[in-house]
């Protein structure tokens, strides 16, 4: 069963990880952001869904020759069959991409699967075609060298480390074009509300600045008539 | 009173980053090139203006809560108030994009007021809706959170570092998509008409090297032949 | 005469780095995709040529005035003048991209002359123009400082360090969205042949994984039902 | 007038970073640590006095030719001479240690002057002999090239940032051998006064362990019985 | 019961790092020495013991107050109390040094409880009292900050990465003035026997070359006489 | 024949590397500090002598096994025995310490040989055994692979890169405890004679600094009383 309600799913595909940074902000949460990844393509919709994760350590070379995929339990491989659809898989590459974290095969595995996205804080290999999907990734960087090169996939669904951020499996991943935050699995809710109006009132903001009115009193709002203005465009939407 | 004139920022937009690089070089001043920043959206005009600079110093939490920008005095907040029309603000983040420098409100605000660009040594939220703005905007990376998270704004107006180059309130800030030139002050005007004769004589080496001239005393010019060929061909322009 | 026939070219045109770096795993190879470089235009042919490299140390400030290239014999200018056709350009930059390797100019001259293309693991000037061309072209990132800032062309076509892989002369280089990788001529052609059947198989998979497909069984083939399947696909191409 | 009583100064003596650490993190300040600096000597007894800043921008090389120095009021040598006797100079330089932030001869002035220490996020040239000194310095490394090479001297005793961490003019600075604490002036007297009890109770938790006791109840300490063992174990102190 | 027999724990008392790591990767492992760390005191005999891992991920802040130590339970704590006389503990902690692993009351437990030794890929606090117990400690550099700032302690005894190297428990762990080696416990007695047999004719090379001999023929034994006197000197040992 | 005469050669060995960098500096030569290195063994005497280089490249696997060395021809083993008596041999080891660029066996040979130092900007393996040599050695950390790992010895004695500065055969190599100058073979007479009297004046200047002078109209000398105080202590020398 999944802790993530269709309601607040729907609510973070309005809101951006500059509002949820914000509101973790205020609540303590100073370090959700991944650090050091981006989407493989911009101007997608939001990403948002459960992580599932996977965690790969450093490659010791007996241990991953080619041949390791013939094994039908290998990690990653029951990972992408076991992705709960809606899920975003998360991989801890320990931000290490001088050898791939996946390729599209496997991503395209995952999107037929029905996941919301994947994340690395390492490289996909094939990365124009993962690019090409209609599925949100996001990575360091490109790398076409294989993951036995420099990974061991080890463990699923664990807490992980992800772009120096932890993540828990069925935290809620939310990812734009500035990248990925990570929302704890019971905040998740009260993160979307609070995000709408944020968001209700960013976009307030950015329409008066647009039509050269000054941030003073407006960003943020400590000007009364302000205030009410605000009220009044609120009521209209 | 700006020291840049109307004359000077025109050149400018006709003169590319390289090669300012290549005359600043010449006169003994290598370290003017901003490092590990980059346009925001590719292809714009070229950003021109002379330098409004601000400057971050660590955050420590207790002076950096969410109600910080409630101070009408917040010199973040001042500073996009304050920024001349045609200037380039630019930001000493310490090279930290961690946590953002700004987002698009601020941005668009500083759009509105007729700044010239805005530079960060460290990353900007909402970088999705900064690109599709016409307003030229440089960073290392995106980066959703708040500034709060890593950055107080500190000082307006003084001098700073921004990617290991100094920058001097009114320096003239030269960017295209390489990249960020820093050009002192009291060179603007020579440096310009300078770069105009060189980005005229690298546009006839250009036109000679696509139809298929050797590089070979075209480029520096020592043959005296096609020295005499690029005076005629100078004439035509 | 060249080392790479025009079958092996003509094969490594439809193989992706990914598929060549899991060719050259099987075989011990584990250290031959280019790090930190990526192309300045996405979406191109596949870049495919023997290595002719140059070298670069860090310059000297009085071995280094502008002056130096009008030398006729400046090694920078010698190698452009000398990188036979169809190879290409390789530069050891030192993974320094603080100043330029190469700009538009020398990019163009290349192209004329019918290079395949240029690497460096520095970066390139007028890099807008150099995206332009209908040439491929892989650094780290755009630097707008000439190289005499920070480098001293001193050898060429040696073996050199490029992104930490080591590129001998003649070395098959490849490149795609992904990036570069370096095959050792010895082994272009058969790396060439067995990454064909590789890539045919990798189509089917996608195919398969396209249609529903899971991946047990099928990737890597090990379910014999599969694999006749394969076989039938594969008469059918 | 010093903010930093004798009082809380020779508490301080006998606190290590690391109990400042712990009791700052649980008052809510975990960025307090200067990242990157170690001592030139180990084995000092504490650095303990009030911040007196220095800040560096990145070296112009026209304004910073060796003859700068002639200048009585260059910001460097000026703060040499100002630096309040007990107070430690901390320089931001910007985490580069390229070029020295300064030598022994400037650190033997500090010393005779009656400072309490220096740091720099950057290096010190001369190390061998300020490290010889019976004074505390810490730095990132060793560092021959002269400041002029990439750092000029701007501003004396302003906030600024050393090693990712805020330093405010009367802050004060404790050094051991982990490093160096950056403790805001409002709080150092109560910090002082908690760390004192930590110290206490830390002592006789180490002096357990060495005893052959468990940590479990007794670090932290939440066994009553061990408790009340402390209590008389202080008495005896 | 322990994998790794008395016998070859004591051989490997008398073996380097660097013997061990040319045995490797004479077997194909060219990965095993953990990048980063060195030794809190040099000089002190070989550590050598069995792995006993822990796991670090990033801290969140809700989930790392202080109080989290009162739980019995804490992973950190067990770990401590848990790690068999005779290991090595060895922590993850994702190379990441601006916190600290542990400090020298866990440090010093860890000692009376007869472990072997201590490895993190971060860094120790109150680092002059871990260097000064008779206990091998290896780090990489001096953190003041309670490893609530920045770790969560989650994991004991699952495989992780230290270094970029994989660590599994019950591997041997072998440690001197170079740094680390891991060896795979399945080879730990054929390394050891092999490496005493290296070690003895690198004594005995470096007893010649001491004497004046030149390493041609030498080193690598190729020369038959040398090879004869090699045998005469074993026998004489 | 050495271009190093021995009067320069002593004097070199009172001159520090602070002092080399401010004279190379006024000449316009600002990046001659070898960046990352440092002595094995602090306290030794000045390393001084010309330089002789080795370069590396990156290790490709097939041609880089155990027995490469056996060839007597390899350039890493012929460097050592062909580096002349009184030389400095500084390795390229493009700035990688992951796997070490030579050990005790042949860090002995050349000393017995009759080297003044040598220098790595990777690391050395042995390194307990090396610093206990009488003998200059300078690395930037130690690493127990051996260097096949991740090198392969390419040139001797051709122009190279080390720690970032460009060092050519036959360039003045000098170490002491800030780490290694190169000062260009031109240079070398002048750099010492200047530095000698630059060396007077800074021992004139740290004398009067320890015995309570400002350094105001001192250092540097400006004050017309202190010239002439300093030409009778020089007298009095």
């Amino acid at each position: 069963m999944s802790s993530l309600s269709d309601a607040t799913r729907e609510k973070f595909k309005s809101i951006s990880t500059a509002t949820v940074a914000t509101c973790l902000f205020k609540k303590g949460l100073k370090n959700q952001f991944i650090q050091g990844v981006k989407p493989l393509q911009k101007g997608r919709p939001n990403m948002v869904g459960e992580a599932f994760t996977l965690r790969y350590i450093p490659a010791r070379e007996d241990l991953n020759p080619i041949t390791v995929f013939k094994d039908k339990n290998h990690p990653q491989r029951v990972a992408v069959e076991q992705c709960p659809e809606g899920s975003v898989m998360v991989i801890d590459s320990r931000k290490d991409a001088r050898a791939a974290s996946a390729g599209s095969i496997l991503v395209t595995r995952l999107m037929v699967r029905g996941s919301a996205g994947i994340v690395t804080d390492g490289g996909f290999r094939d990365s124009a075609e993962i690019a090409a999907l209609d599925f949100s990734s996001y990575h360091h960087t490109p790398s076409a060298p294989t993951n036995l090169t420099l990974h061991q996939a080890l463990d699923i669904n664990v807490p992980i480390g992800c772009g120096d951020v932890a993540v828990f499996p069925g935290d809620v991943i939310l990812g734009d074009d500035d990248g990925v935050m990570v929302i704890p699995a019971h905040l998740a809710d009260e993160v979307a509300e609070e995000c709408t109006e944020m968001t209700l009132f960013e976009n307030f903001v950015l329409e008066q600045v647009q039509n050269g009115k000054s941030i003073v009193g407006l960003y943020p709002l400590t000007d009364e008539k302000i205030r009410s203005e605000f009220g009044v465009w609120k009521e209209g939407k």
